[in-house]
């Protein structure tokens, strides 16, 4: 099992815009530059984020990407499954029902015990990730960084690279 | 987030195991016969299962595969594990620490808190699938099958195909 490295990339993003002020956007490319990730790529994972309806896209020279609600109202599973897709880990392929001598198929209206078990702990992870808002991660890397350079440098940056734009409608 | 199709046939092939008499033995090709998938990538699956302990392989003409302990003792975290590889699904690759004017690596000293929240929803995940043994599997099968016509036709298969081998040691 295993995440595609865009999670990451999005979740850096996202946090990132979440420190901007009512006015910022952030270009793709600033974003790419701080992370240190390819600019196509994260690219592409910035218009997922935007299709979910997690960030707006302003166009233009002055354009570039902020959060479409508030950080407190973003949460980690958005972002995973906007940039993954929103269907679970373990996708049922009803093998029960292949093989010689099949059985009717009217005979498999219960799901199988073994999909609804491995559906549970998408469930289990899923909920994890809904407790766990954008506007939590940023509070929590402000107090990891214990004297302020961390989050020094991303101010910097982003003071240096937002563009400011009409506030929000 | 994409889990390998061998995960589910490895689940439903232990389960199949789970169903043998203690002298039983089921080669690779017959349980593949059984899901209706190839016999070579169950097998690479059946191999994994081995190395991670939970399958024992009899060689020789009248060998195959059984399980190496009690289906109560085995659960879908130790299957999926087995086939998927012990990583966790998100795989931190430090980006924080990427991007112009990077700040001394003695820094990061605290884990990243966006990892720390991925890995509490992998540990919820894992808890859930370890809580659900191959025995509950197969009373939970045995459950849903209210005419007992599908665990009859699996059963009918499994006498007609498992080996008889040395009892266990």
């Amino acid at each position: 099992m295993k995440l595609g490295d865009g999670v990451e990339q999005a979740i850096h993003a996202v946090t990132m815009m979440a420190a901007l002020p009512d006015d910022g956007v952030m270009p793709a490319a600033d974003l790419a530059e701080f992370h240190g990730v390819s600019s196509s790529y994260l690219l592409k994972h910035l218009q997922s984020l935007s299709r979910a309806g997690l960030l707006q896209t302003l166009p233009g020279p002055r354009g570039g990407y902020r959060l479409a609600r508030s950080p407190a109202e973003i949460t980690l599973l958005d972002i995973v499954l906007a940039v993954e897709g929103p269907e679970p880990a373990f996708r049922c392929r009803e093998i029960r029902q292949r093989g010689p001598n099949p059985l009717p198929q009217s005979m498999f209206t219960a799901p199988c015990g073994i999909n609804a078990a491995m559906l549970r702990a998408e469930r289990a992870y899923r909920d994890e990730l809904r407790k766990v808002t954008v506007q939590a991660l940023l509070d929590g890397l402000t107090a990891e960084d214990r004297t302020g350079d961390i989050a020094a440098r991303g101010c910097a940056f982003l003071q240096a690279r937002m563009r400011h734009s009409p506030p929000r409608s």
